[in-house]
């Protein structure tokens, strides 16, 4: 029986990928990054997800970053591995990186180049779920991967061992809340939401938490907003919701494009010395002109969420 | 000044519009669903919406239909009138027609043929509040109209003393708990949720209320899962949301396409010798196995919403 | 019978509406417009299509062109009225206006607030076609109704006796060559090309004709293009095709959001001195730094395209 | 200077990729396949695209396939190799080994997962072109990355010694058409188009050939078009077209999702005995129904394309 012993809850900060260059890991900002978020008060660490850049990484790097996360955590959290490939072989070797060094658990989207039938999403997730080692998360991304995981079908891969939640990243608050009614009687199965803008009011829901990235720079905020949420104390929910949301407000609209709310963090989280601010190509770091932007922004945080 | 003495809060289902044929209205349906909703609590009647197929009546049978639902009304609840049209001078003369029956308020989507850009939306919704004597809400529904009316832009129209609220139909949970938290300080400002299923999500988290169209069918627990989230008791909302998603799940998913959610509802208050249950062309009643099948769900849902 | 005696062929261009303001029609304008396009070679003409803003005027307004456009015409070219509209019976009233005054045929795309079903496609056109009596050409218009009227429905729908043809503005070129091949042995029922960029490519295999945007102003290259394709002609048909394609680069990329290419055109128009640039709300005509670019555009296209 | 000595022109299909399992190539499929291409007279190769299921792979396959075409091939014509990765350095290395076997130039699609704005995407190639020594083309396939390589973005890499050509399978006639008359002056820049249905059409206008699927099964038809096409011999073109169409018509609907397309293909090239019918994970080949269906369309396009 694959499953951990308990369930996961909380704040699980989608890391970003401390690099020197696209080729070569910021082994020092993991360090550095990796203390920040326990500190922080977080339940677990989310490695190789959307924020941090895993589709632009090579597979040397991505084995790279498995391992020194996992050392430098050491067991104080659980560590998630993102494994999302288009190709299964690639993904299910990408999971044994991760069993080997022993992180909790794998975290897939669909692949992402062909858009699959809800037919051809069973089954794949059924070969990926048979063939690794470690409990597997779905991973809900329409935005990138052209599919929804619709919820018959959560419903119906939920009955496999090793299928153990999912995170929904398609900011739908009509597919998360179906979910949530739907797994009111499977509580052990966890339901995460990407997007932080929306993770106190599916909280309150009964969700399991937020893969929130904004946790990577701060992550008191998120893990309270969380706290009050799962306490069910709506009050404090919506007063720290509206700090919380300063985050985004201020961090991710600086420069164009969808990169945009990773260049954000990375960016801030260069300005607290923690780690580099470099981003994998196709992506650029930002320029003088947005990195001053940033500075503004930060400063500004570093006060009002104090 | 236009804006309403206070502040609507709680279930204002879109009303289907009960017909006898296509250009034909069923009037006595008209008055047992008006009663049918007052007498299930509701806090205002929206008539017009997608849910009442305004855009596949004529001017004729939607101008009956808003004398004969005011004057059914009588002033008990708010009747909001929805004048969404592609060309804004038959916008503003429905809106003129609303307000001589004494409608509350008018309700707008964006011009759905051509998609605008926000400054375009701006320029068109100032025109319109401008020109409407009664107070103006806004209707974001991107699915059928191809336009977000963007956050930024919903704040630069809240400051027209005409523009009083916004229906959000996206189902798109960042944005609409990003409208909660950059409002935190508008409160006046009314921001309504479309879809049911997150309702009671987001006015936990302080939203003025629901737009959900199960509440044609049953009132009751639309406005009671509302005053659970409204008063706070998250224990209770999440337990009367579950069953309230039965609505949804028994009764949306007969038959295909689009209409399948109208024709469920409308097949339903049938059913129940409320209204006739003919859908304006393009749209076809059910046949005889959805019919069945609908039987069969209002069955069901009758004894378990009890 | 409802046909018309001989098929359709050649450069139908989608008359812009010229207007005084969004509820007047300039009449002086229309008489030039239609005097403009009958010398420059056009085979017919297009009203209230989506380059005519027909979503965005007033029945009022639609009728007035109707008729002012079928008088100035006066039978030397065949008229053909858009119809389009989300309601089926202002759709038909329109049809009978069109008829009255000795229109050619009517054009409708499918309703665009729902986008319906394939099947509900078929009932739709069906209707409209039994109701209509002038001959009725489909619109396949996805960008703007979210729908496209799939081979299959279009194969169905030229059974019926009173649909004649379809123009399709998808820029879909595989859905074109599909369909012009379907039709092979079905020569009368015609299939013209919305975008003008495509127009030559569709004709060489056996397009029926260009609903040509860029006619309005220019009706003679487009004219000449369609003839040199229609002749069999490759080597003059890309020499034009190149000349042709000025028109579009010159003139459509002025300004900002969809509505760009109708504000180009117009502005054209009207500074040779045709009809009134005014664009119908939500529209706004070019102010003047957009104005100037127009212009030298004009005055380029002007002696390019002698 | 690293441009290929003579311009390519003509039908270079996109390999399907012969499996015996997801993880083991078919060789001896390989060489019959390569030998029946050639045969049927195509002017190249294309490997790895999207027809050759390259996402679904592993590295191990995409290597092999590379090395045991080329050896096939043996120079008779040019080898094209697909390199598509979301990582750079993955893409890179893969030109590596398309370099080492001798391929002819190696073809890319954007990074599919995040969509790159168009400034990203000049970055992008300017970087594979720089690091890659073989040639590159373009591949613009927005329906799986997502984004449009647009015009201006294809002019500005143009200029790039190293860029050579464009395959375009957005099936946007538009979108062509207009490539095809801003590269009128550099026609040595290849511009081919994806999708066989349109081919013959742009081909007539000057594209330099078809990347086109069907010709897998059938090269001498797509030949015999284009060389029609090529020799503006527009009634021949258009006779051949039609027989063309049968291919897609009758062997690509078979069978549900995106997938059907490859599925009729390599299940007609497995009943004539060239390959294996098995397709990578997460897609599956046709059960016994839907071979069935395909055995009849086979039968039947032998006999129509003798």
């Amino acid at each position: 029986m694959n499953t951990p012993k308990k369930t996961l809850r909380g704040i699980v900060p989608p890391m970003i990928t401390p690099l020197i260059d696209t080729d070569t890991l910021d082994t020092k900002g993991v360090e550095n990054l990796v203390e920040h978020l326990i500190k922080g008060g977080v339940s677990g660490i989310f490695i190789l997800g959307t924020t941090g850049e895993a589709q632009h990484l090579s597979v040397k790097i991505k084995t790279e970053l498995i391992k020194k996360t996992c050392v430098c955590v050491n067991g104080r959290v659980p560590v998630l591995v993102g494994i999302t490939d288009t190709s299964v072989y690639e993904s299910i070797k990408l999971a044994e990186v991760a069993a080997e060094y022993k992180a909790e658990a794998v975290v897939a989207a669909p692949p992402y180049y062909f858009a699959l039938g809800q037919p051809e999403l069973i089954e794949y997730y059924t070969l990926l779920a048979d063939k690794c080692s470690l409990p597997l998360y779905l991973y809900n991304m329409p935005s990138h991967t052209k599919t929804m995981i619709e919820p018959g079908t959560v419903m119906a891969l939920s009955k496999h061992k090793n299928v153990i939640g999912l995170k929904d990243s398609s900011a739908n608050g009509v597919y998360f809340c179906k979910l949530l009614s739907m797994f009111k009687d499977q509580p052990e199965f966890e339901l995460f939401v990407g997007p932080e803008e929306m993770m106190a009011s599916v909280v309150l829901m009964g969700a399991s938490g937020g893969v929130s990235g904004g946790a990577n720079v701060y992550p008191e905020i998120f893990v309270d907003v969380y706290n009050a949420a799962a306490n069910k104390n709506v009050d404090k929910t919506i007063e720290l919701q509206n700090k919380m949301m300063l985050v985004s407000q201020e961090l991710y609209g600086i420069g164009r494009f969808g990169s945009s709310y990773i260049k954000g963090i990375k960016t801030a989280l260069s300005l607290k010395g923690i780690c580099s601010d470099f981003l994998a190509q196709p992506f650029n770091l930002f320029k003088d002109p947005e990195k001053e932007k940033v500075k503004i922004a930060v400063e500004k945080l570093d006060k009002l969420l104090k």
